[in-house]
């Protein structure tokens, strides 16, 4: 009978479990599963996911392992060594110790540990409101163009730092929680928004001086993606932090971080394969044609329309349209001045195509291994018309997409051009159109010479027309990452990641020589990452 | 640290249920978890949910139990004479053996059997199209008038029962799977669409003569509710399957039940409580202003608007507005010529007001304890206007409720009347605009003469005029259930609900005399519970 069959399924599978875990699974003290627990959340889940199951790294479930045969001395050998295509070699970096490496094939042998809730009454609990909105300036308070502020995210130390764009000279470091991973503008410019991947929220008022956080609270305990809500009459009023774990979204007042409504995006594959209890939210874009936001939901392949206008009504309703794309969704941006929205399915190596005034999947575009946007890179080209590129993290590819139906309808949603680059592992890619160049780097190169490299791209050649060794980088084992342009365009500045014990730099470029003008430098400049100019970031400029 | 403070917590949870489970669950044997697990499923999961964490039933997981110190002894009791609010006296009856009682009792005791899982592609493979469209009848094959059939679900026997309206002579029994649960007609009336708690949907062709299933599918393990899509342009397109386990809805090809789009309902209380995954589907309704179905999600107090006129559209976009209401969330329907919806959230003994043109949760209404309206019953009274109502299981009242904003504003949203009922237990209640009269059942009231009897209130009076025991419904030990009127409001009908295995009856009465006029009998009505005319389904009459 029905339900008979159900429960003599789940005992069975109990049981084949148990016996997997008891003969296969190499035995591990508490304190190992602890540490273990914590390196995977720091170096492996952002990839494979805190249930293993995989997205932009492949499945590496004790069941996945079992059935290919593979043993502890494959994994360990991986670990040390990685793999092409993305997976980093921890152990000939010397980011894990031998010790570690040992503990982490034992660990992913093991079944994962299950991670804990976090829900509303946490997120409320965790919620401070450090400077109510009466007490904040109604001015800037500081002479600095504030419009040309670079929020550049100190990484591993948890901080975040405000540096004049106009000067150079560092404004304040801001403490944001461990982790710190993006930051975002208001619409208005005047508030950063910073993520962790720790899931602390935080926000900074930049007209405060120095800039200081007004507010902080936890949304989830592992998150990647945070936005403002920016169609007219919403500027600055709402904020959405996309969680990772709990796989949700979360909505907040956009003056106070006040959390409004979760929701859930545990989801079906493309709405019609399995349940996936880790569905995380990646890239999140907010419109500025409508009072909503895109959200990328990776495990189930789905792009979600939130629309935000309603949810201070009673009852708080939240307009959800959920389109089934591709797997797994990672980072994307807008193309043709908003016109379009793509998104890397970087598991399917592919760019999926939102029209977000239709809310139609528009296309798939065959990209190389892997990509991996950033937010991409937009320019015009003469005969090709509107352009929008990705990087790949695993071929030597810059993927130039035509993104123009009405005007250029032979180059729409084709790879108009697939530029052959010296190296993998590109990260990010950027262009400003007082910029002839989009710049490029390799990031997560396995050859060091490419992960202290950047290249230009012309951007009527389509071709590489420089590469270059950032000098100084390979002195303090840093690796060149994220490129950001001033407000006006006429620099573009990359980052320098050195571990956290080494003060390292940014270099300045200027944007049509691509010569070196300067060097931001100082004892507080610890693994910088990503840069936000405040003007470009507000304007969705890249 | 972050991560080891959660580990531990989950290595102390985990010690603390092993420990319980091991001290105070009663052992139990295979055999009589299945036995368990299948009475369960059929007599509380509908009630008290598979993972038994509550909904119109109270929490019964073993942690609850422990936390009250409420042991074997008092289960057993409440198992054997029930409690007042709603919970059957499942012994006295007869229903369960001393022998069941015991193994209940102890079920209760044991952590739950995970339910399994059940994904689109199980769907998939179980969708039958039986008859495909084109080898349908263009035009009814008979002569009857098929607008006035009225289908009745013979629950206990999985069949369904088409009685011709006019002559009141069965026209065939169709076999629906096991425990059959409501009927409802497509728009045009030409199909009924059949859902069982075993989650088995099937379409019935009312051209066909005699009438037979032409499609079935599987959308879920456990389901209450379909409907069809009604708005102008997608009459009979489209179906959707509200489901109970998995929490999720189908939504189907409306002419051969081929799956479409699955869509998860596992969501936070209210958008801002804990994370349900067991967040079931009760009633939906279907919008004749929109291309919309309004579905209540149970245990999370959401209920969702769902459009569905892009659903054929590349990655089936999805549009799903998410209001917060109360809990947890049952049955219920229109009310004023289907300008507001309005669905019991039983377990707050409230009414949830849900205005569809606008989305927005206009108001809550106290009911009665455990208000149980089925759809509810609609009329218009001389002074108070437009007004709804409904019947509760926990307390002897019908709820008026004026409905009427813009004519009658004083009287909007307030509980107008609380009649006065002789008896607890309505599960329906019903009216017709050809008839003074609302009628409604009792049939889980503890007291046998309720369990038999009817009671009319006048539409103006608002009093109760006349209550009668149905003759020879207590000499078959049948409970009367369900009222249902004919096309034209002429009469109603009852059914008679006795064990599978005594031939039944359905009492037909002069909706204005109140007299007997005749009774439907036949080997063949067995079980017989719900009823539902073709043009009163249609049309959303009640």
């Amino acid at each position: 009978m029905r339900i008979f069959k159900y429960l003599l399924l789940i005992v069975v599978l109990a049981i084949a479990s148990q016996a997997f875990a008891q003969t296969d699974a190499p035995a591990m003290t508490d304190d190992e599963m602890v540490t273990a627990t914590d390196i995977f959340f720091d170096r492996c889940a952002g990839c494979h996911g805190v249930l293993r199951k995989g997205a932009t790294g492949p499945n590496i479930t004790p069941e996945h392992f079992a059935n290919d045969n593979k043993g502890l001395p494959y994994i360990k050998a991986v670990i040390f060594g990685g793999l092409p295509g993305g997976m980093p070699d921890w152990g000939r970096q010397g980011i894990l110790t031998d010790e570690e490496q040992d503990l982490m094939a034992r660990f992913v042998l093991n079944d994962p540990p299950q991670p804990p809730t976090w829900e509303f009454g946490n997120i409320k609990d965790s919620w401070e409101l450090l400077v109510p909105v009466a007490d904040r300036p109604t001015e800037p308070q500081s002479k600095r163009n504030w419009e040309n502020y670079v929020g550049v995210i100190l990484r591993d130390v948890g901080k975040a730092a405000i540096i004049d764009g106009d000067t150079r000279e560092l404004v304040t470091v801001v403490p944001t929680g461990y982790a710190t991973h993006i930051l975002r503008s208001s619409k208005s410019g005047r508030y950063f928004y910073v993520i962790g991947r720790d899931g602390k929220a935080s926000m900074i008022d930049l007209f405060m001086d120095p800039p200081a956080v007004v507010a902080k609270v936890r949304p989830c305990l592992d998150a990647r993606s945070i936005e403002s809500s920016k169609f007219e009459g919403f500027v600055d009023k709402y904020a959405v932090v996309g969680c990772y774990w709990p796989s949700a979204f979360v909505v907040f007042d956009g003056l106070t971080l006040e959390p409004i409504k979760m929701v859930s995006t545990v989801s079906y594959v493309k709405g019609a394969g399995e349940l996936v209890q880790e569905a995380r939210v990646a890239a999140i874009v907010a419109s500025e044609d409508s009072p909503e936001w895109i959200l990328n939901v990776k495990e189930s392949g789905q792009t979600w329309f939130v629309n935000y206008s309603n949810v201070d009504k009673k009852g708080h309703p939240l307009d959800v349209t959920m389109i089934d794309t591709e797997r797994y969704l990672h980072d994307g941006g807008w193309a043709n001045q908003r016109k379009y929205f793509i998104v890397a399915a970087n598991a399917e190596n592919k760019l999926v195509v939102i029209d977000p005034a239709t809310r139609e999947f528009v296309a798939s575009v065959e990209a190389g291994v892997k990509p991996h946007p950033g937010r991409g890179a937009n320019w015009v080209h003469s005969k090709l018309g509107p352009v929008w590129a990705t990087g790949n993290i695993g071929s030597p590819e810059v993927t130039v997409v035509g993104v123009d139906p009405e005007g250029h309808p032979d180059q729409a949603w084709q790879a108009v051009e697939r530029i052959e680059m010296p190296f993998t592992g590109t990260l990010f890619i950027k262009a400003h159109d007082a910029s002839p160049w989009v710049i490029t780097d390799f990031t997560v190169s396995s050859n060091p010479k490419g992960s202290t490299s950047l290249c230009a791209i012309g951007k009527e050649s389509l071709k590489v027309e420089k590469c270059w060794e950032v000098p100084g980088a390979a002195d303090i084992k840093a690796r060149i990452v994220h490129i950001e342009f001033t407000k006006d365009g006429s620099e573009f500045w990359v980052s320098a990641w050195a571990n956290k014990e080494t003060p390292s730099f940014i270099a300045v470029y200027d944007s049509n020589t691509l010569e070196e003008i300067d060097r931001i430098t100082g004892d507080w400049l610890l693994t910088p990452t990503g840069k936000f100019n405040v003007y470009n970031t507000a304007n969705d400029i890249y």
